[in-house]
């Protein structure tokens, strides 16, 4: 049993209530946020604030603004309890999950935009997703206002921008960026990996597998020789891919299994 | 002679020393944002300050991504050794005056934009300038984190985009709007009033008197009639209007007298 006391923040008046008690306790605060559906890749982003920081906070938000038209949106899971039992498990004692309204009153017009970093790669197939990404972020850490701030590296563009735009305001918080939590065949943790059907799932480690065969390829082929080629080995396995691409020393995919879109990335060269 | 001390903080550095002293001493801060060519406008807005808080801070900052291409960013009035006294003798205890460099470092990307209220008025005669206005604004909050920031009303528009990103992005300030000051004549103060011509000069007073007319005019012929009636007029005086229209409960002006483009606004109803 965890012994961490919980506390749950449905809006910023209660958030505010509970991180005043923080600082007036002198506690350094980690925030991992997350849009639930925790699985063990957030429980790692928890526990990595723990060591950081003294107090972990979760947030709980599925941003609508960061999901286009005919995206997921509607049927991303939502499973909130079971996901405050799994932060609670993990170390974390305060969860902010608001409302949409208590993030977006009626009014809301502001836009974070991280420019042409929002535009390459996954923007230009999920047009907007990154200012609605960057937006939120900065509205949790103004709202939040950690130490810390916690992000897993599978979802690198996202990582970079928000390293970005949280440099570019001065926000005065440390973002860290976890490593990525794999299946024991290399899937890398995801939400969206249960939309996936038996078949894909079986069908949905090759994604790594490949990424990580071209990265290894490229100083021997050249980088476009050994690129094509990982398009090519996952279009025959059934993949769509959007891109692969190299970006900020790393080499990124984005590729469909069936109506589902999966996500990663590696490091390339030593 | 004001007996006020000074300090001119040129860089983040400098400035966050000045303010950690500040905070340290539990002083109360207004932030007075300008882009420099002090005049009595300005030093009312200083002077509200100390109103309102124990220390003002004025930000003298000629942004340079509020001004589109073939507008006035070269020509702009810098007067920084005549500002600084200007705003010693009008109260102020600390001055930042950064450079370019040192608000928008190499690989800056961010833009803070307000949406649909930063494209009509003035923002469709002046693409991308109220993205400007709302970044750096929310740069200079963030980097001095004031108790409150003061903002005039001449720039009506400017204010109700700063209210609305400030509340939608949750930066913790009191944004404070402060009265129009007027020449005698009538004629807003702005620094731009200087690149008038003797003759312009002597025409500029017009802007606000028409204005005037019109808000009063409006309850007897209505909206439309008062309105055409205002741009001809001032059409007839030579001014080239951008636009006269009615925002938020004011009646707003933007037009031109030669090479110079001025604004103005008066609030309507009783």
């Amino acid at each position: 049993m965890p012994n961490n006391q919980l506390t749950i923040a449905n809006d910023i008046e209660s958030l505010q209530q509970a991180l005043l008690l923080l600082a007036q306790a002198g506690k350094t605060v980690a925030l991992v946020p997350t849009m639930g559906a925790l699985h063990a890749g957030h429980a790692a982003l928890i526990a990595q604030g723990r060591e950081l920081a003294d107090v972990v906070v979760v947030s709980i938000f599925v941003n609508p603004t960061q999901f286009g038209e005919g995206e997921d949106f509607d049927k991303y899971p939502r499973t909130l309890t079971a996901d405050v039992q799994a932060a609670q498990a993990a170390g974390a004692e305060l969860i902010y999950a608001p409302s949409v309204n208590d993030m977006y009153p009626d009014g809301f017009a502001t836009t974070v935009s991280a420019g042409e970093m929002g535009k390459i790669l996954c923007g230009k197939f999920r047009q907007g997703h990154f200012d609605g990404v960057a937006t939120v972020v900065i509205k949790l850490l103004l709202r939040v206002m950690p130490h810390f701030a916690i992000f897993g590296l599978k979802d690198y563009q996202q990582f970079c921008i928000i390293n970005r735009v949280v440099e570019d305001l001065d926000i005065p918080v440390e973002i860290v960026g976890a490593e990525i939590v794999r299946e024991a065949d290399g899937l890398a943790l995801s939400s969206r990996n249960r939309y996936l059907s038996e078949d894909e799932r079986k069908t949905a480690p090759m994604l790594y597998q490949t990424i990580a065969n071209v990265a290894k390829a490229i100083p021997k082929t050249g980088t476009e020789a050994a690129i094509n080629q990982g398009i090519s080995a996952l279009t025959t396995a059934g993949f769509k891919v959007d891109y692969m691409e190299i970006f900020e020393e790393h080499l990124l995919v984005a590729a469909w299994l069936g109506s589902t879109r999966l996500i990663d990335n590696v490091e390339i060269g030593e």
